[in-house]
């Protein structure tokens, strides 16, 4: 059975990403089109609006046939190991093609690159160090060092969908068979873009519109079901777990900050002083922000904080990956069935107390998002696929 | 200058309270009245309905002349340590006379059974090692080992004021200048009880009628100007902080939770799982709640777990003991002027970055019981001694 891949967050759902699933079946000829998702915390550092069980079936009902949960510890990544999860998933299930946006103005051929990538990592990490300290951002560095060693395209590190589409030619290309790429051209409403256009928005403008409660200006850009979730179920930000972050930070003693995955040159004494004085995230974050950190660096640290991540854990989880099934269409549930016995990673439709330790952070993570609103479901235990027929 | 101390909490500050205030003076023949009062976290270990500062002015508006704080490490304790705390605060300030709450039905000389206690420790221990583990309460089991050994009054260890009055003798007998006792026989209204008589009412069923919002019930048991504080000051209550305890529980490892003083036996499992499933601090408590743990107990754990206690900031805090002034009137200013050079612990009247580390373990239960409500003012830095006039 034919499959493509995509690698989401849906956050949420909108007009945009069911072109991308549409697309995706059309250049790839697949059967079967499977999105792995990031689960209840993002990519960005950043609950998402709306829950993994929510968003799953949303996108079951608008083109997707397989939902599979990204776990925490590659989703609240920054692209290299987000890149690498999305991937290792795929892999696993053994997926022939993948689908991609991108915002690259030039063709590229994507495969070549991760290729070029995979044979030169030692002169890619050589002109890193050579230019490295030069007072630009990490973006510009790499646009620099791909600039000196792969001329061909005008690599542009500073699009966040461009940097995911490298870095999913870098990882795939690194596996034995490598899955057909599909990157696929964004026609309108940028990443960063916080406008809405005709049929189309980004999700940080429709996020914007949720939270100011505008929500009539988007109806036009979501499908009718999301819109709906979005007016009645529970949606929650940043601010709805401030009061939690606030509350880590100043209970914790340096040292036990110190122990939190990614905390870094002192940072912790900085955080800690800017969550005494702040009396939301975002004045938080505005405090908190330095030169030296990007504001999703930021949020990514505030989110290992708000949920106790420790190294251990990330690699413990990183070893135990599993394929953890969010909800399926009667085609995805084919094509599990065909492949359930070649997968490369154990498949999980239920979390039993039986995977309390290798799922740990996800468990955990799914708890505290809970915190965040009470009307949230319980997220783990005695949930089961969502079916679409 | 004759001055008299008395230990309270003033959870809130009623009529029973005054009429102490009041006795206390009179009894003792003191010129000057003083209160050694709990913080924002409290002796059965609970946040204390209204904040320090505002406990404090009432205080001095009915009779008291001088508060001076008792630290968190000596207040959410058992009796033993509270009173320990508290004597040792008044000894320090050269008090002469301690006058105390004593629900006791029988005349007693506490001055005698302190000199007792203080003299006899082994044969008390020894006698309660004998009769433990006999299924009996603590409360029992200490009754018990007085009827054997202290036959001259039937000591009653169930009532709690009771209990405090043996403390507060047992203590202040082991200092080289004891204070003149003073026991205080209540007339009416018992520490537990939750009626309102006619001008008297217990501070638990005054703090349960702001609960239910029926303030017009409690009108008549306290001054006026508390009912007026308790209508529009922030008030809290345990279910304020029952997010954050969640949080606490659930994101922490068991490993962690290990760390908290007077985490033992296992309860931390329990803990973790009672939080996962409670969604009140009630209700938590009641899951929680096993034969082996008074509620009380249980409650003063919760109050550790929130404020992320650790054994060495207890004793820590032992160590650097302050006497932290909230306020005075005249005749406390003048009392202080007096003994300035004579007090045998450091004077704090403003608490400024210089003393973080001292008082490392009250600044931050202050910061934390702040999370409460989002009127509570700053309740360390910047804060300056109530002065009445």
């Amino acid at each position: 059975m034919k499959s493509c891949g995509i690698i989401v967050e849906y956050n949420p759902f909108h007009n945009g990403h069911l072109y991308h699933a549409k697309k995706a079946r059309e250049l790839s000829g697949a059967e079967v089109v499977i999105a792995v998702m990031s689960g209840n915390f993002l990519q960005r550092g950043e609950p998402a609006i709306i829950d993994k069980w929510t968003r799953a079936k949303e996108a079951l009902n608008h083109g997707i046939d397989l939902v599979i949960e990204l776990p925490f510890a590659y989703a609240v990544q920054s692209a290299d190991y987000f890149a690498a999860g999305g991937i290792k998933l795929l892999q696993a299930l053994h997926c022939d093609g993948l689908c991609f946006g991108t915002d690259n103005q030039t063709e590229m051929d994507y495969e070549q690159f991760g290729d070029f990538v995979n044979k030169n990592q030692t002169e890619i990490d050589q002109t890193y160090q050579q230019i490295k300290n030069n007072g630009m951002s990490y973006p510009q560095q790499m646009t620099e060092v791909f600039r000196r060693l792969y001329p061909q395209n005008g690599l542009d590190f500073s699009s966040p969908n461009h940097i995911l589409g490298l870095s999913y030619a870098k990882e795939n290309a690194a596996y034995e068979k490598p899955m057909t790429l599909y990157p696929l051209k964004r026609e309108q409403a940028g990443y960063h873009d916080t406008n809405i256009y005709q049929n189309f928005a980004s999700a940080t403008a429709i996020r914007k519109a949720v939270f100011s409660e505008k929500l009539d200006q988007i109806k036009q850009v979501l499908p009718e079901q999301v819109a709906i979730d979005l007016a009645n179920s529970a949606t929650v930000s940043w601010e709805d777990y401030w009061t939690l972050l606030k509350y880590k930070l100043i209970s914790s003693s340096i040292t036990e900050l110190q122990e939190i995955y990614q905390m870094k040159e002192g940072i912790e004494y900085r955080l800690q002083e800017a969550a005494k004085t702040s009396d939301s995230f975002q004045n938080f974050m505005e405090q908190a922000k330095t030169k030296r950190y990007t504001w999703t660096r930021l949020q990514r640290l505030a989110t290992y904080i708000l949920n106790n991540v420790k190294q251990q854990e990330i690699e413990n989880s990183w070893n135990n990956s599993h394929l953890q099934v969010l909800g399926f269409t009667e085609q995805g549930q084919h094509f599990l069935r065909e492949e359930k016995k070649n997968l490369a990673l154990p498949l999980v439709t239920k979390v039993s107390k039986r995977l309390n330790s290798q799922l740990a952070l996800d468990i955990r993570s799914n708890q505290l998002y809970q915190l965040g609103n009470q009307r949230i479901l319980e997220q783990s235990f005695g949930r089961f696929p969502i079916r679409i027929s």
